[in-house]
C-alpha cells in the first residue's frame, strides 16, 4: 500500500501533524494508533456512573502562545476553566504553586508582596551550585519548604531522592510573587467545551488523512511503502530497544465516585506531598465543569510499571537518548514526548508541530 | 498490504463478522469505515450537555435468541431497559403497539381480553387480498385504526400511501391481544450499560482487528489485496449506482435540551401519526437510565435526502437489489440492512453472523 505520509501515535503531536500535511500539502496521511482510541493520553471518556473523567490523568490545556490557541480554536470552543490546586500540608489545605498565600497560611504570617521577597531571602541557600532538583529549591525557598512540599512528593513521584533527578525536572514549577493563587498564569487557559477526544476527531477529521486504530506499528510496517514517517511513540521502542531501554514513569489510578456529594473536594486537584501513598487527587468535575450530581475522583499512584507517562531526564537517560537519535533514517521525524525523551506540554507540543517542516 | 479479511462498515453486521474472524479462525481483519467513528448508525455519544444520545435515532436491544443475547453478553452488561412507545391521537396519548389498552383509551370503552377479538373482529376487512401495507392494517384493524395510525404515519414515514408500500413493512408492528403495553414482548430486552459504541469498540478490540476509520472502501480498494470481503454498506453503491439507485429513505433530527424539568415525557417514544411534521419524539434518558438534571429529545423528520437509514421494500426496488446481486464477485459477502437491502433489527443481523459461513 502506498502512502505519502505515515504518522505513528494519534495523540496531540500526531493528530497536529496529519492536519498540517493533508490541509497544507494536500498529501494523504494514514494515522496509526496502537489503542482503539484516538487522542493518545489526552483521551477522556464518560465513565460508567456518566462522570467526564481524563483516562490517563488530568490534562489542563494553558498557553501563552496566540498562534497555537487560534489554531486550536479552529477545532474547539474551550470552557475557560483556571486550574487551582491546593497542597495537603501539616493538616492544611495551602494553594499550589508556593505563593504569598502558601506561606502566610502555612506560618500563620501576614506577609505582604513586598516582605515575601526577603523572607525568602533569608531562608534560601545563597549560592549553591545547581547540581539537582533538590538543589533548585533550596536555592529558591530554603530547606523547610523543601521538605513540607518537595522531599516526599518528588519521591513518591519518581522513586528517586530530589538529589538524584536534574535540575530541570523541578525547574518547572515556579514560585508566585504575586497573590495570583491559579496554577497556571498563562493567557489563554480552559479545556476543550466537549473535551479532548472530540478536539482530536475533528482535527483529524479531513478527506486525506485515515486512521488505523488496534494498530501496532511493528506489525504494519513490513506492508507499508511511504514517504515521510513521523513517529509520536517511544524511540527506544522504534529501534526495538537494541542499545537498552529507557527510564520511564508510569501512573495507575484508583477511581471512586460518590453519589451523596456534589463535589469531593474544593478544587480541581489536591497534592498530598507526604501524607499517603498517592500523589494527587483529581475531580474532574472542576475541569469538565461538568453539571450532575454524582461526583468521581482519580487517586495517582506513581509506578515504574506500565506504559510510559513521563521521562525520566538523567544524565544516563539522556546519553543513550543521544545514542537512539543517531540511529534515526532520513525520512523518519521523531516528534512528540515520548519520541523526543521530553517534558512536552499540550500547547508546546502544538507549538512544535506548527513550525515543523512538514 | 496482504490481508486475509476484509471487512467494510464498523456497525453491527462488521463489528460481528471482524469478531468471529478473528476468534475463529485466527485470521487478521481489517474494518474500514468512512465515518471517523465506529458503531454504523448504532453510534451513541454524550452531547454538549452531557446528555447520551444516539446520534442516528433511537437503538433499543431485543431479542429472543438466547445465543445472540450469550454472544453480546460477552462484551458488555445491560441495563434491562424496556421500552414503551405512546401515540398521540386525538390529543390522547396511547399505547402503541395497538392494545386492549388502546382501544379502550380511545373509544372509551372497558372491553376484556376476551372481547377485543369480536370488536376487531367486527371491524376489520375480511377477506381482502393482500397486496400491500393499507391492506394488512385493514384487515387486521379495520378503517378506522388504519386512519387514526398509520394512514398519516406512513406517508410521514415515506412519503408514500400505505397502498404504494410492500405488506412486509407495517407487517412487522403487531397487534397485543393481552394487556402487555410494552413495545417490545422479547425475552431480552435493554441497553449496553455503557452504550453502543462502547459495545462495539470491546467486539472489534482484538489483536487480529485492525480498525482503518474515515475511509472510503472505493478510495482504498486499489491498493489492497485481500482474501476475502465482507461488504455492509450499500450494495448500489458498492457497484457505482451502475444499474441504478436503490430507494432509501433517511432522517434529520432536531434536538432540543431542557434545563427546568427532569423529563419531557413519559416514555421513551412518542409517536405523532397525524399532528406537526416530525413523526416522533425520543427522550434519550429514558432508554439509556441516565442520572442527570437536564433531558434532551429528538424530534424526526423522515426525509429522502441524507444517508440511507431505511430500504424502501417495494417491487421496482427488490428487482434492482437483484439485479445488482447478480454481480457479486466470488469472495465478496454482502451481509447487513443495506447490503442485503433489508430490515434487520440488531439482533437479526447478529443472528445472521453468528450463522454466517466465515
Amino acid at each position: 500500500m502506498k502512502i505519502q505520509n505515515v504518522v505513528v501515535g494519534a495523540g496531540f503531536a500526531g493528530a497536529c501533524i496529519a492536519r498540517r500535511i493533508a490541509e497544507e500539502k494536500n498529501e494523504s496521511v494514514l494515522v496509526i494508533d496502537k489503542k482503539m482510541h484516538i487522542a493518545g493520553h489526552a483521551y477522556d471518556e464518560y465513565n460508567e456512573h456518566g462522570v467526564l473523567i481524563h483516562k490517563y490523568g488530568p490534562h489542563i490545556f494553558h498557553t501563552n502562545n496566540k498562534l497555537v490557541w487560534n489554531w486550536l480554536s479552529r477545532f474547539t470552543e474551550w470552557n475557560n476553566y483556571q486550574h487551582r490546586v491546593l497542597s495537603y500540608v501539616d493538616g492544611f489545605y495551602v494553594p499550589m504553586p508556593i505563593s504569598i498565600e502558601t506561606i502566610n497560611s502555612l506560618y500563620n504570617l501576614n506577609l505582604s508582596t513586598f516582605e515575601l521577597e526577603s523572607w525568602l531571602d533569608e531562608r534560601r541557600l545563597k549560592d549553591l551550585l545547581i547540581k539537582n532538583s533538590e538543589d533548585v529549591v533550596l536555592s529558591k525557598l530554603g530547606r523547610d519548604l523543601f521538605e513540607k512540599f518537595f522531599k516526599n512528593y518528588t519521591f513518591k513521584q519518581w522513586n528517586l531522592d530530589a538529589n538524584q533527578l536534574d535540575a530541570s525536572v523541578i525547574s518547572r514549577i515556579p514560585v508566585r510573587h504575586n497573590r495570583d493563587t491559579r496554577y497556571f498564569s498563562d493567557r489563554y487557559q480552559g479545556l476543550p467545551t466537549l473535551g479532548y477526544t472530540k478536539l482530536l476527531s475533528k482535527i483529524l477529521e479531513h478527506k486525506n488523512i485515515h486512521l488505523l486504530l488496534n494498530t501496532e506499528w511493528s506489525n504494519i510496517k513490513p506492508d507499508l511503502s511511504y514517504g515521510k514517517l513521523f513517529y509520536t511513540g517511544s524511540i527506544d521502542e522504534y529501534f526495538d530497544y537494541s542499545l537498552g531501554n529507557l527510564g520511564y514513569r508510569s501512573v495507575k489510578f484508583e477511581y471512586e465516585t460518590f453519589f451523596d456529594r456534589e463535589y469531593f473536594q474544593k478544587v480541581g486537584t489536591v497534592n498530598y506531598p507526604n501524607d499517603y501513598d498517592f500523589t494527587r487527587i483529581t475531580e474532574y468535575k472542576w475541569l469538565t465543569g461538568q453539571k450532575i450530581l454524582q461526583t468521581t475522583i482519580a487517586r495517582e499512584f506513581s509506578s515504574s510499571e506500565g506504559e510510559p507517562f513521563y521521562t525520566v531526564p538523567n544524565a544516563s537517560n539522556q546519553i543513550l537518548y543521544k545514542e537512539y537519535t543517531k540511529m534515526i533514517p532520513n525520512n523518519v521525524f521523531f516528534i512528540g514526548r515520548l519520541a523526543e525523551y521530553k517534558y512536552y506540554n499540550m500547547d508546546q507540543i502544538v507549538e512544535r508541530v506548527l513550525f515543523l517542516d512538514i
